[in-house]
């Protein structure tokens, strides 16, 4: 037996005891004749103390280490490397220096035996929460940045997080169920991976960018309520903080309304804070529909953490024309910082800067500070006398102390999308996006249509399946790109973390849909074949929705990138760098396959 | 809502309550005044009764049925198909003809409200236990397939499986960590998926056969105790009952001995077998080493439901020369099939005729009856007197009434496998292989090399990162192929259900065994550099081993096949005739990918 505890567990009531640890030495430290050692496993980090030897005449008796005859077990201590992974034997002692921010801080071990398991060389960056490494270097040898705390803990909250969605899951009734990672491309499926198979000379198999057609499959299968968490595809750029292979939570049920998907899975939310983070979510989830998410964040996945709605001003400003900026703008809208007015010119110009940058794109920033008189000074105060300003305080709600922050454009869209960015940056600026703060909401009712100037046609918001909102349907033949769906995403803290909807089973309405899609009958059937015939023999009423595991745990671990809750992720370019994958295969293997690479002369 | 019960769950004790059940249309009878429909659901079958309507003058107020004015509810439910998909508000009511084989057979549903959610065209065979539909057809529709009871329990079974292997394992701290799908070919991946990389053209992915050398870098990680429930891929002929894509349950411990490894995974198949069969598997697994195992069974799984051990005959038939086919046989074995001496000549040329066989390849059988009497009468009585035959009978210690079957030949290795095969013949003539009996036990002391005839050099049995075991280690110098190693094997009903062994963590016994497999250094650099770079920085004693879930499953469902227990399963040439997989690609994609097809002239 290579140990009898951890490094993790010892504790006072163990004084006295013999035990036998096994792990990694974090650091060794001689002082006096003493030397200690904290030796460090996945449960925590125990002191040792290796004493030196005693003068004593029969100094063959000495407590006897193999590996180091001379010097006794304090020489073999003092030989120790960083990382060496060792076995000690020794008596569990009350420390007389408590470390009270360690768990095992009363206690060391005072050593009897050592045994060296195995050496390391010096590793390329320091084991330590924080290390000196940098990210090209922690991925490279990912092995050793994951001994790091930080970053286990976050492998750790990622396999309890997937028990307790597993056990909420289950407890209800639902399966997991198991569909292929080898299924077929479809001519649109620009992003898929492909696989060529052997046993089938040119003919390749894709990987799934969601099983999303095989668990509606699994519905007319009559499976009723399915989950599985699983690996997803999609070979695309990763500018965003996306990964080729990332994980699913994939759930659907059957005889549902959106009502019934609603009420589970914020349940699964409850559920998981509740066993996770400790965090009791009271009452019911608000819901926002989709038009009020942009009208008032300018965003379908609103951090509402905070404030700072937006109010709509054209018609606060058109009672005194003048200012042509205003004039000519087709929206504007402001925000309310509270307590703000204090930001000096200096900060307000480089709110200014943030909002002009190419990536947001607004042309100016207009600001008004309310004064503790009540009046308020505006960077527009040639333009408009108080009684326009004071109106533009009432209806943003602003006291003495608060800044108004205003930004204007053709296209309402386009300009609330960057008062959203505005907004965001001020949340983090007055610091209202703490991550320990957890405010999640669903967005309903979601557009069915979003117009593609690329391919000149709609396009489905979600995909074609998704079920208009009943009410909706008569809007198919007159006004299309009106019509919302049963679609819906769960939101926290500005991060959409779930989606889904309630599909179409019906196969005239199924067909209509594909019709205003600008889908053929061949074009459909050679896509979706294989579905629309499936539905033929009795579909159920059926929806869902998947969440993202690596968002998910990276929100509950307050991460700034899914990488870090990932064990080997993936860099920008698609590359393990620690494995060096992708890589050339060899001619043999392209043979096997009869493959050629026809690479671009460059 | 769409159902307040399911159909799998009313008894008598909800008699009078007014329920509504969702599903689809299993049968419908025509019986007199009434018509009886059985409603099924993934939960069971429920009998709908409509009855006709009342001669009453107030026809207008009949229970309404929207989609059949004419006929009222029962001309409705006459005019519904099988499998239509059907939503029936009624009162639950006792039954005067009660089922017994139903477990909602004490009661029907009095129908007031019928809705047909979807209709259904005819399906190509029927939904029942016993299906009229042919293989092919049913994975053509796997989805209808999925409906029949038999399916979808071998489905529920195992995503019960899962849910308690997970919490066995995360009971003992396990962690479940995902590791990736997309890795690095490796030069001998001759069986590998591969995958192009768009953003990394001229390069490809490999799916992984397994996340050995991954498990190990979690070990070095200082994972200690990892698992995964993962998908593994394998591109190779499909003969066997195989799927290039199957489930592995992966594990893998460090500071840990063989014997730490096996007590933890027994634990686990007594765990399973006590949760899902109810079976108490008593005592500790026997374990035989693999000469063992190969001498009294000619087998690595060996099957224990039943006796019928190998007994070596060499001798006995040494004392008498003349026979020689004896005389110049290397190996000559025999088994004691109890009672089995009213064996016909008929039945024993059947044997003789299957042990012929081209896949089997013995040249012949010997028999011997052990008659009434005691004396033995066999087909070589011409050369063998009474004593001989005695000494036979006491060695096989046979009884009256039993049958000694004995085959010979040049190889001992090979007519071990042979009399496995009658063997195993034998058990199942005599009901000795029973589905709901199980016998568990672990193979050990695996070789730690084979001979490969192909490449004239000593292979890895398992792979060559097994430890071979500490008291063999200096045979590597002298005699390799001697050496035995710390793999092992769970094996059940004859099925290998797991295996695994301890991994070498020591650089310098690593480098000598790659020597001994005749690995250039460039080579193992090569293809486990980056395993080998990482057990630089201090590896930890390791080992594990990984579990087929879909055998395990199989196995608990007592399945012929895999497929069985598979959603969406592959057939024989690795396609997926559902989904119409592999298939080939639109050139766009290709040139995306800058691959040209070269498919050889037929």
């Amino acid at each position: 037996m290579y140990r009898t505890k951890t490094c993790g567990e010892l504790r006072l009531a163990n004084v006295g005891e013999t035990v036998t640890l096994a792990g990694w030495v974090q650091r060794t430290r001689k002082m006096g004749g003493m030397t200690f050692v904290d030796m460090r496993d996945r449960y925590g980090i125990t002191q040792v103390v290796f004493e030196a030897p005693h003068c004593s005449p029969a100094a063959g008796e000495l407590s006897g280490n193999e590996t180091s005859p001379t010097g006794g077990l304090q020489g073999a201590a003092n030989a120790l490397g960083r990382e060496y992974v060792i076995q000690v034997t020794g008596t569990v002692s009350e420390r007389s220096n408590k470390n009270k921010n360690l768990p095992t801080g009363d206690i060391e071990i005072i050593a009897t035996e050592l045994k060296v398991l195995n050496a390391s060389v010096t590793p390329p960056f320091t084991i330590e929460d924080q290390s000196d490494g940098g990210d090209d270097l922690r991925m490279k040898y990912r092995y050793l940045d994951l001994r790091r705390t930080p970053v286990r803990r976050n492998l750790e909250l990622r396999h309890r997080m997937t028990m307790e969605v597993r056990r909420y899951l289950d407890s209800l009734g639902f399966l997991e169920i198991e569909t292929p990672m080898l299924i077929g491309s479809t001519p649109e499926g620009a992003r898929d991976f492909v696989v060529p198979s052997r046993m089938n000379p040119g003919q390749f198999y894709a990987l799934p960018q969601s099983p999303q057609t095989l668990k509606q499959l699994l519905m007319v299968s009559g499976m009723d309520r399915y989950f599985q968490i699983v690996k997803c595809f999609r070979d695309e750029d990763l500018r965003a903080d996306r990964q080729p292979e990332f994980t699913q939570i994939d759930c659907e049920m059957s005889f549902v309304t959106q009502e019934d998907i609603l009420q589970t899975f914020e349940g699964m939310a409850k559920h998981l804070f509740r066993e996770l983070r400790g965090i009791e979510l009271e009452g019911a989830f608000p819901r926002m529909t989709w038009a009020d998410a942009m009208k008032y964040y300018g965003s379908d996945k609103p951090d509402t953490r905070f404030g700072m709605r937006f109010v709509e001003l054209k018609d606060v400003f058109a009672q005194a024309p003048g200012f042509s900026v205003f004039d000519e703008a087709k929206y504007i809208g402001g925000i309310c910082a509270t307590g703000q007015a204090v930001y000096t010119r200096k900060q307000l110009d480089q709110l200014t800067d943030f909002v002009k940058r190419p990536q947001i794109g607004a042309k100016g920033l207009v600001y008004a500070r309310v004064q503790e008189d009540g009046s308020v000074k505006s960077s527009v105060d040639k333009f408009y006398g108080p009684e326009v300003l004071n109106v533009l305080k009432e209806k943003m709600n602003a006291q003495p102390g608060d800044l108004i922050l205003i930004l204007c454009g053709d296209d309402a869209m386009k300009t609330r999308k960057q008062l959203c960015e505005l907004r965001l940056e001020m949340g983090a600026r007055m610091g209202l996006r703490d991550k320990n703060q957890f405010s999640l909401l669903w967005v309903i009712d979601f557009p069915m249509f979003e117009w593609s100037e690329e391919e000149g046609r709609l396009m489905a918001t979600h995909h074609p399946f998704t079920h208009p909102k009943d009410e909706d349907i008569p809007l198919l033949d007159t006004d299309p790109a009106a019509v919302r769906a049963d679609a819906y995403d769960m939101v926290c803290n500005g991060v959409e973390v779930g989606g889904g909807s309630i599909r179409i089973h019906d196969p005239e309405l199924q067909d209509k849909m594909f019709r205003i899609l600008g889908f053929t009958e061949e074009r459909a059937q050679e896509q979706f074949g294989f579905l629309m015939n499936a539905f033929k023999y009795g579909a159920p009423p059926h929806g869902g929705l998947a969440y993202g595991l690596d968002r998910w745990v990276s929100l509950f671990a307050g991460l700034d990138s899914i990488r870090d809750c990932i064990a080997f992720p993936k860099n920008n370019s698609g590359r393990d760098v620690m494995l060096d994958a992708p890589a050339r295969l060899e001619q043999k293997q392209l043979d096997e396959l009869y493959l050629k690479i026809d690479l671009p002369q460059e």
